[in-house]
């Protein structure tokens, strides 16, 4: 533990753990990288880093690879980074005494992934962090050769934010100081790093692409670009917007007001990607007018939905952090969400599947005594309205 | 053309068409089997008759095997019986002067799918046939080995009526003759047929299956038994639910009343396959008590419905007349269906691409000078709520 610069635990060493580890040691952090199943190869060989927008470097070492402290840790099971996963490193650092307490900086998609964290870690009675830092990241990265290789193009984008947001307050002194030094770690490595003073409605912004072309396109199971050829459009664009307006309404319902979420990110959100078809559209006000969409296509033509890749892998999709938060909150409110329950109910039993499987029960298993149980109480449906049945 | 009973045209000779035919020929009629792919086989062979119920009848023959008057007709392509694919059948029996015209019967799942045929065909200027009758059967018939032989199990069951449904009213003199008689083909034949003056009323509520169950089941390509784990009920009941009272209000703003379709209708379509599940139901009211499903299973561990197995096994699948013509009839009553058209958005392409490979075209044709051009005027929006793009 020699080196001066900050200290970097790095929970969560897949793709995008791997890439952004690698920043912050570039940008003069030390790395402790937690590593499951590439353990072996990482602590032996490290990792290759594969970038057109950092360049290659065979075998890149983190300064420290260590095993879960636990090793039934669910870390890769349950793809939520709550803090029952984070407190045993919390803990170990406190037996050491520090000069001072911790930021934790997760990144991942969703909303509503942080208050736990917080309520846990930060304001608890005995604190073992000082602050959370929420980040969303823009970044096409895989995890290949058994986690011995990263690949990643040029794109990588990273908006990071204190939580709960500053908004238009200052954060308390000490903790904005962490903070902007966290963004000039980022900044250092290379990162195309934004701080954001409201991440909570960056997230709200991002997961809409997710939920509504990302969600239509897994349930079909095809690339984005064939829900935009010409006779798919009159199905996708109303379907489409509707899910939008789901998750509009979900926003306004817990509080996330139009100066924080403009409704017209719902249109920015959608005419992005509806401008990547190649269909030509007439508008009906004149009927020899056209809507030139194509020529700015920005997808690439088999561009999936990271739900879908997961899918097709038969890996865990972040279907909690992306649905499963939006529609507790729905319930919270009495919010209608009939589509987003719909694409839940459709992905659910995959999802389980590979729970299961990554167990290693392959099987639904029958013979712990409550697992079978329902329990046909209308506020514990996820998705609402089924009803309590008469004998 | 020496049989003394009744001459029946069979269109479409899949599983259902040459199981009836078989029962038809049995009754007493003279069965003329329009074939397509199937064609040379049957002409030459017959079709093996493999049924628990009727026997096993290798190389079973209708008395006449035709190919389609046109060969590029497209009866395998669309699914859906219209008036323009029985049309060229019809008139070539008016050039035969008949001394009554036929009766058309449509035998097929979904909504509204007579009355095209019905305004074509019978009361058009130059009638061609006297009557529809609408026809449902509940049945599981497969065709295999390239159309030489069809597997039946012990269910059969076919419900038919008049259409318009004569109601409380008696159908006109000949008509209900005509109707009658067929109705004892179908008797004599063994077939388990029963008659009904509202099969309009049936037709809604057999599609209500097919839409809900049918529908998560095959939005999530799995067995209907897996909706049906306990860590499902949560998710699929009130999904399921939702889109049974779409259903029904669709029905209702089409003119189809609680006498015709009784709300109850949705609760009983739900408890019985929710009573296939396994899961042992916790009733809310009480923690102790215990709804037991599981006993009365009736659904094998592997059924799948039918749209999913066409999506499996990369067939046309029939979408329009399950879900199109509800969703038509939804957009003209201004009725919202948000859980139907997300199905119908997920499962298009698919059908798209199906289609497109039996008419030997596997990539979309762009080349056709108007192929790409999406009208965006959302009065012609299937799902509705597209909006007009502001350039």
């Amino acid at each position: 533990m020699a080196t001066q610069g900050p200290h970097v635990l790095v929970l969560g060493f897949g793709g995008v753990g791997a890439l952004y580890a690698y920043v912050l040691q570039k940008g003069g952090a030390s790395i402790t990288a937690v590593c499951r199943s590439n353990y072996e190869t990482v602590k032996e060989k490290g990792i290759d880093v594969v970038s057109e927008k950092y360049g290659t470097h065979r075998q890149w070492r983190p300064d420290h690879v260590v095993r879960s402290p636990e090793e039934v840790n669910d870390v890769p099971f349950d793809l939520r980074p709550s803090s029952a996963t984070i407190r045993p490193f919390l803990e170990k650092n406190l037996s050491f005494s520090p000069k001072k307490l911790p930021l934790v900086v997760l990144i991942q998609n969703g909303v509503g992934i942080e208050q736990e964290v917080y309520d846990s870690l930060v304001t608890s009675k005995t604190p073992l962090a000082s602050g959370v830092v929420s980040g969303l990241t823009w970044v096409g990265v895989t995890l290949l050769g058994e986690g011995t290789r990263i690949e990643h193009g040029l794109m990588e984008r990273l908006k990071i934010g204190l939580y709960p947001p500053p908004l238009d307050e200052a954060p308390p002194k000490e903790l904005g100081e962490d903070f902007d030094r966290l963004v000039q770690l980022f900044a250092k490595g290379d990162s195309e790093v934004e701080a954001s003073n409201d991440i909570v409605s960056v997230r709200w912004s991002k997961v809409l692409w997710n939920i509504s072309w990302g969600g239509v396109s897994t349930l079909a199971r095809q690339p984005v670009s064939i829900m935009l050829q010409a006779e798919m459009l009159p199905y996708t664009c109303g379907v489409v917007r509707g899910i939008m307006l789901e998750l509009l309404a979900i926003a306004r319902a817990d509080g996330i007001e139009e100066k924080r979420l403009p409704a017209g990110t719902v249109d920015y959100v959608y005419e992005l990607t509806f401008k990547s078809s190649r269909a030509k559209i007439r508008l009906s006000k004149n009927p020899d007018e056209f809507y030139e969409t194509g020529q700015a296509t920005y997808l690439p033509d088999d561009f999936k939905p990271s739900i879908l890749v997961d899918l097709e892998r038969q890996r865990p999709m972040e279907l909690d952090s992306i649905f499963g938060n939006l529609i507790s909150i729905a319930r919270k409110k009495n919010v209608d969400t009939p589509r987003l329950d719909l694409i839940v109910t459709a992905l659910k039993p995959s999802q389980l599947e590979f729970v299961r499987a990554s167990k290693g029960n392959p099987e639904p298993n029958t013979s712990a005594p409550d697992y079978n149980v329902y329990d046909a109480n209308p506020s514990l449906n996820k998705t609402g309205g089924a009803p309590v049945l008469s004998q």
